[in-house]
């Protein structure tokens, strides 16, 4: 591994805007996040985000329906730990005058920030090196180096606490609203501490902040240029409704935590890109920070903003099984299995959800929730989707095909492939279509939120049936279980037989699936006269105005042709150009398939340019609102296009699947990833396709497409 | 005309709930309704309704779009005009121990109220006359008889004027909002006057209320048992942004007005159901209200509640071009002029919408309205419902039929006719679809508000079909207007030929004109397991629950087939059965539709059940909400069910039609109505149909389907 591929810093970003860097530079570990804001600055978007941690307000519409979600459930953003005061006897005080350096070492999670201040007069240095302890997940680390360049005499160094200033409320759905009822409170146990206890007052949440500064809170330093004083800080944030651990952790402690968590995250998870630096660290600060934003309790998930801003509220999507937990159950099946836990734990709530709907048996899963509850105020791009029911089946079976967890499946898996398979069922509804009886689905809404409200969306049809036969097989194999889940015998037939006639759009016109019933009815979207500017399409046009045309924001029948790999290469191939057409990529879950799908069509352009967008996408600030948050989901989906797309990584046919679709300008490309208890790397190169057994025990393999037994560092040729 | 059925009592109404009956006797004028409250006892529902008159607020959504309407326009409820206060010299007041008597006189217009007043102590006997102006429009004559029982001493009156208490907000989309906004200003320019000025604080408008008491505001009067005090108070109303006249009228010339107006609008408007008190009062009392409840100054319209409740705010709806416009088409046509006027007085709005919407060309309406801008909060059964362009050309149409009036089409008419069908142009889309090149319309809503965001609804392509083909004819007739209004030949060209080509879905199947669509593909309602208390549905069940099944909530393609009753005998009978059969009802606009064509496809049964239905509506709290105000959409209906039904009465092929069609159960009916200058009046009975020609020139007709020249009381035998 070369190091620079493992070091982020100013001159590999878009851009120096304060709140983008914030984000880009952010520090996570699942429970809490620190946005890099300027130390000597308070700003209204720095400061630390808490992972489950929300705030309900009632949901004000404008006209009220049975059924509507009734509460926002908002993460608000807490006080900057990194905020810090330098001023000296005559009352002046150091602002930053140059951003010199932000270094991000994604090896061992420390983050290098250098500042050359200013009180008017004279000139500091300060470097502040900060890192979030990985495998305790309550501390961070925060270690100020003041260096005099010209200024004599006495410095006042002070840390306090100090909530964000609110913004106005936008109008753009993807950012979060303000939260105005917190109460806090703080106290000074000692002249080294600060503690803020922090309480949402509706949800009925506490937080725990505390800063320990080894030389006093506020702390008196003598300089003279070139003099240098450190000043190190503890931070702590405890557990939600958890008090704070009496003692902290060290400096140097926190620091070696986040060295071994991360050497270990390497060392399973490593992807490398060859010859090719800027992508190499692209990939690795992706990787770098998907872990970093995911929940690893069992009752937390993951934002789809991660930890790194509060952009949608801080709530949890479909992105979840769909674009980030393929990389958590490849490279580290723990996590993958407390993000499934989350979702039963949520089980409850997604049953009376589906009672809400007027469906009596089975659960629907909120569209966006942080406790479970549906907190989506607009239902034809929320509740609508209820493919996410589908979504979560298929992640559950994908892990259980990766890691082979029957335990997980037992305790878990299994109830949720049950309640998500009786929601289908008794949802759907038969009719004649095309002259055959058939089970169909209304009104409903795919991924693609450009289209709403729609008759058999395939994408929804595809999941739905897959749903219904994974679970009627699940629940002869965990037989046992599924008799105390209260699944009769004849559940699973009907299943099965329900499963064999869901209908699936197909256009004879144009031998492709067919995105829903009346998709190439509509008027293809008027591309040629809509200015550059007006992407993205929502925020210019009515609801009612995209949604009469075929345009899509994301990959929607394509996203199913991804999950079941099942069409021919010529039908596929179709269907790609076709949807390519009308796709704006205006959500950031589109590119990642697209370039997925390209792989496995030998299209190699295509493949490398969306993987590019991809890879970079918030390093380059693609979509524009990076400073909300990193697009948490697309990060998972660069690992999608580089292990599913040129890496050929899938199971299927119950046997794994590596396929080598290195593109032509890549000498060499290595992933690492777990497989059934196993540590495996594959390098592929043009000539070869290597397959590695790091560790356990030999197993078999489809490399491309021949049976192999890996036993040790095994070798097939391209 | 016998006098019974023009006296509304209290036996003749639902219940004696107090907002319920505040709504029944409301008085009104098309420029303010007066809700008829307990005048001893302040309420919250109680007050004065100003016709136009709205203050705006931000519409505040929990998930905004762009282009959704921005601004709630809400009539608020103003000060009770009718409340008196009557105290005694030992502090005592005298509160209602007993409603006595309301009795509402149809032909004069006033409302006789009693009350058996307590302090207590004594009793009190108090009779409250109330008439509203209907000629000048800014008046009302309240006149209080006060007579003692049993109470010896001095009594004081005292008139004043409180506004109503504010009420929480409800979630029923029917019900009104509250204002806060209000800024008042009272002043007593002399004992006998107080004078109150309304300003709403965002949309700027002012209203000016004035009470005049003759005797004085505050009146000490010494009464015994039997004695009689008679207490006179003219109330003044200003038109919007307008000062009050400085003289008002008397209280009798306020009854002469009000007395001469409603016998003139008998004489062209009556209809009498023979030997059937019951129905005939109600249809009396329907068209009486009706006729109070329309704005006649070109610049308001009628309220969906009319201006007897604050329901649905205040606003104005497509229900008045398709429901009550018709009455006011054939009896009053001034009226109608004026209703026709304030749509193309918000032209401006309305073209501006459609570019909101995307559409480059024309002009769409806004859903619910007053000032023109879109109040709707919920597009799917609001601005998806574009078929309000439809309704309001074929609105102008008809009116232009009936009346003849060739310099209203110059002014207005051509104007809203050439603008709605350059809409339907821009906004459909031309497909293949049935192996032809059709004209078709994405993402829509039909009247039926049970099923949202659909393709090619039926209703909505039959009237764009018709917009689009009298457009084209009409700009021809107009030829010289239109080039004023710059119509090219060839748009007029195009509207035709897209006219030909606009798609009808039709069901080959089931050999009905389908809904939509998708309409048949969906599953029908469980209306077997759907417990009565659930109605209406859109208070039970989540709109995607509902929007997913075959469940219509009004008649919606059948409405089509009234308008244009073009349909094959055989075919109507099978559409009305399937249509009959998933249909709720649960809006109040369904039933007289459902009356008109069961006459026309000769079921008496269900025609008159439908009427009795519609006829007593409110009387009977048919929807269970009067309280909120008068359905007043439904008033015209009921108009609608006799005259186009029994009566029927319809331009057809350049002529208007007269088709016996009275109930086996009525021995007779007549109605009175204006045709092109001439006033008319047809007694059907079940020996003969004979049209009396009232007023004006002998006129062409065809009486049950024969050519007839009408030059005075003709006979028809039947």
């Amino acid at each position: 591994m070369t190091v620079p591929a493992m070091l982020l810093s100013l001159n590999h970003v878009a851009n120096r805007d304060a709140a983008y860097l914030e984000t880009i530079f952010a520090l996570s570990n699942g429970h809490f996040g620190l946005r890099a804001g300027d130390p000597f600055t308070p700003s209204a978007t720095a400061g630390t985000i808490i992972n489950g941690l929300y705030e309900t307000t009632p949901i004000q519409y404008g006209e009220s329906a049975f059924g509507y979600a009734t509460h926002h459930q908002t993460t608000p953003l807490l006080p900057d730990l990194r905020q810090i005061e330098l001023t000296t006897t005559t009352g002046t005080t150091f602002k930053t005058q140059t951003l010199v350096d932000k270094t991000l070492d994604l090896e061992t999670g420390q983050l290098s920030e250098t500042w050359r201040v200013s009180d008017g007069h004279h000139q500091l240095l300060v470097t502040l090196a900060s890192v979030v302890s990985q495998q305790e997940q309550t501390s961070a680390s925060l270690v100020y180096t003041i260096q005099s360049v010209d200024f004599t005499g006495e410095l006042t160094i002070n840390k306090s606490l100090t909530a964000p200033a609110q913004q106005a409320d936008s109008d753009d759905p993807r950012q979060s609203r303000q939260v105005q009822t917190l109460t806090t409170t703080t106290e000074h146990p000692d002249g080294n501490t600060i503690a803020m206890s922090i309480r949402t007052e509706h949800s009925d949440q506490s937080i725990d902040l505390q800063l320990q500064a080894d030389t006093g809170l506020t702390t008196h330093v003598t300089m003279n240029p070139g003099a240098t004083f450190t000043y190190q800080v503890v931070a702590q944030v405890s557990q939600i409704n958890t008090v704070m651990p009496a003692v902290s952790a060290t400096n140097i402690a926190i620091e070696e935590d986040a060295k071994a968590y991360w050497h270990e995250f390497w060392n399973s998870s490593d992807v490398t890109i060859e010859a090719n630096p800027e992508l190499n660290r692209a990939i690795h600060y992706n990787l770098f920070q998907l872990a970093a934003s995911a929940g690893r309790d069992g009752r937390t998930n993951i934002p789809a903003k991660g930890l790194s801003g509060t952009g949608y509220e801080g709530h949890y999507f479909w992105d979840t099984e769909m674009y980030m937990l393929p990389f958590f159950t490849y490279t580290n099946p723990a996590i993958a299995k407390q993000l499934l836990q989350y979702r039963h734990s949520i089980l409850p709530q997604a049953k009376q959800r589906a009672r809400t709907l007027g469906v009596d048996h089975g659960a629907l899963f909120a569209w966006r929730t942080i406790n479970g509850e549906e907190a989506s105020a607009y239902y034809p791009a929320g509740t609508a989707q209820y493919h996410i029911d589908g979504d979560i089946a298929y992640a559950v079976d994908r892990y259980y095909n990766i890691t082979g967890d029957h335990e997980f499946m037992v305790t878990t898996g299994l109830e949720l492939m049950i309640e998500t398979a009786r929601f289908w069922q008794d949802f759907g509804n038969w009719s004649q279509i095309n002259g055959k009886r058939q089970f169909g689905f209304y009104d409903v809404t795919g991924p693609d939120e450009y289209t709403a409200i729609v008759n058999n969306n395939y994408y929804t049809n595809r999941l739905a049936k897959f749903n219904l036969q994974r679970a009627a097989e699940l629940v002869t194999e965990f037989a046992d279980q599924a008799t105390v889940l209260g699944v009769k015998a004849d559940e699973a037939d009907q299943w099965h037989q329900t499963a064999d006639s869901v209908y699936l759009p197909y256009s004879e016109e144009r031998q492709i699936n067919e995105q829903d019933d009346s998709a190439f009815q509509k008027p293809v979207w008027p591309f040629e006269t809509t200015p550059k500017q007006n992407y993205p399409l929502l925020l210019h046009y009515h609801p009612l105005n995209i949604y009469r045309y075929q345009v899509n924001k994301q990959a929607d029948t394509l996203l199913a042709d991804y999950l079941f790999m099942d069409l021919p290469h010529a039908q596929l191939k179709r269907e790609y150009a076709y949807y390519e057409a009308i796709t704006t990529h205006d959500s950031s879950l589109s590119r990642s398939i697209f370039s997925v799908l390209a792989a496995q069509l030998n299209d190699t352009k295509k493949a490398t340019d969306y993987f590019m967008d991809t890879a970079q996408m918030d390093l380059v600030d693609l979509q524009g609102n990076a400073s909300d948050g990193l697009h948490v989901a697309n990060l998972g989906g660069s690992w999608l296009s580089i292990a599913t797309g040129f890496g050929g990584i899938q199971f299927k046919d119950q046997c794994l699947h590596i396929d080598n679709h290195l593109p032509t300008a890549w000498p060499a490309l290595t992933i690492r990833f777990c497989y059934r208890g196993r540590l495996l790397a594959v390098r592929y190169t043009h000539e070869s396709t290597d397959v590695a057994l790091i560790k356990g025990e030999p197993v078999e393999l489809m490399v491309n497409g021949k049976r192999q037994q890996i036993t040790t560092a095994e070798r097939s040729s391209h």
